[in-house]
């Protein structure tokens, strides 16, 4: 079932905004649009959109409303002026924000007599509209609105829980600053001791095939609870550690990951787990249920 | 060229060490082995390897001496043993050790006339023989034995400086504990939203392929002290962090590497960098020279 129909509303019109009301236009969506500094409509108004004078009438003229604001504090600004109009809309948010504001926007919008989904975006202005952006979404109310939103990028959905979309972008946001904050320092490395780093750098890089059955393997670990060996019995590892952060101090190289791996490893070994993987280390980590929560 | 003869002497049987006698004597090397506790050597004797007595008598049967040992003190014992037996030898060492250590054990190697060639080892000694086992090596002796050296596992070679290998292998195994130890960080923030930590690592795997020219680009940035945007403009990246630190937080997932992430991104906003790449980064790390150091 497919219930989009080919009008849109899109609210907010900074860069990323406007490129994801261009998508629409140019897709031939009878498109609306409504910023607070209206002068931000111009070029739309120009290829072929029709400006509303205030958040309300925009969202009056479609059922599906792309919601693209600055922050949470602009979207509850926003909603807060809609009043009766969101009944029977879809608002679909994609507005930077935490899990937590998506699921409280799904209750505003279930009180308001409307559907939510939730969206975040990885990727910049110009890419959206093609597979170089990628459109994260959740929310019960997507599949029936997949064919107009897929119009944006790379879309995937997250599920039903309106908070799935930011979970994911989160997740994989900080794992690309710990890949790469974690590559810069040891880049560091490498050059004190005279080595070459685009060489390194390339090694590396294709040694990461090699990293994703190692995750697989590795998630699946924390789900089961069992932690087989996986770089080796953890013992093993552990007998690295020293060398490892010796070398780092010797060249001033921080090593505050290193550290923590081996406090955890010795935790692990001193409990008994010595010969099981480096995965197991998951049941030392603070803040998280060890079962899965919901 | 390729002056390998087709004897070889092992120094040191423990796991790793017998692993690499066996391999030569598969290949029909004339194997000669040594280890302080010497019924150590009874299958590979039994296999066919001889034993000698003592290290100095091991070495002088051969002309090319791999040396796998415990830890630096069991190779600085073992080499005091030696006295002129080393002299016209080729050592390959393949013990645990730092790059200055490699570098040392050269210099040894030379004043007693000897060659010397540096190794280290990513892999488990059933897998020694076989391309799961990685064999790193440096030290200019290489290319004359890189035929024997070759039976041993993937080989690399990565160039004259003695602590090459060692160089290498410290900065894999480094990224190895950054990537993973970050990862279990972030299923345990996963989880604790309640979502699928097995279908997250799936999509973070399949995004490692998008890591590979970043990480490239970036080193490139590196080397050149030129850093166009990379994950878009710093500025832009920069206004994630406090969502990601706060809902961290929030979730009670550790945020080290998010609130380093933060600072240094804020330290080259100020000094005029906010349009420019995370890989600028680099200019704010402790520990090595900006420059190439040699």
């Amino acid at each position: 079932m497919n219930t989009t129909t080919g009008e849109i509303t899109v609210l907010g019109l900074g860069e990323m905004g406007s490129a994801i009301a261009r998508v629409f236009l140019d897709r031939g969506y009878r498109t609306t649009v409504w910023n607070r500094t209206a002068s931000k409509a111009a070029p739309l108004v120009e290829a072929g959109a029709t400006t509303a004078p205030t958040a309300a009438e925009a969202v009056a003229a479609s059922q599906l409303v792309v919601v693209c604001l600055l922050d949470g504090t602009a979207v509850d600004e926003v909603l807060s002026t809609l009043g009766d109009t969101a009944q029977g809309k879809v608002l679909v948010n994609v507005t930077s924000g935490s899990p937590d504001q998506a699921r409280a926007y799904e209750r505003w919008a279930h009180e308001h007599g409307a559907q939510y989904i939730d969206g975040k975006i990885m990727g910049d202005p110009p890419y959206v509209g093609t597979p170089n952006a990628r459109f994260l979404f959740s929310g019960s109310a997507f599949e029936a609105h997949r064919d107009a939103l897929n119009l944006l990028g790379a879309v995937s959905y997250h599920g039903d829980d309106a908070g799935a979309a930011a979970v994911e972008f989160l997740a994989q946001v900080a794992m690309g600053y710990e890949v790469l904050l974690g590559f810069l320092h040891t880049l560091k490395l490498v050059r004190s001791e005279g080595a070459d780093v685009t060489g390194f750098a390339d090694r590396f890089a294709a040694s990461l095939t090699a990293y994703q059955p190692l995750l697989t393997s590795i998630a699946k670990a924390v789900e089961s609870r069992e932690y087989p060996p996986d770089l080796g019995p953890l013992d093993v590892q552990f007998a690295l550690m020293d060398d490892l952060i010796g070398h780092r101090e010797s060249v001033g190289v921080e090593a505050v990951r290193m550290r923590e791996t081996r406090e955890l490893m010795a935790r692990r070994i001193a409990d008994g787990h010595g010969g099981e993987g480096f995965s197991g280390v998951y049941e030392l980590l603070a803040g998280a249920p060890n079962q899965r929560a919901r």
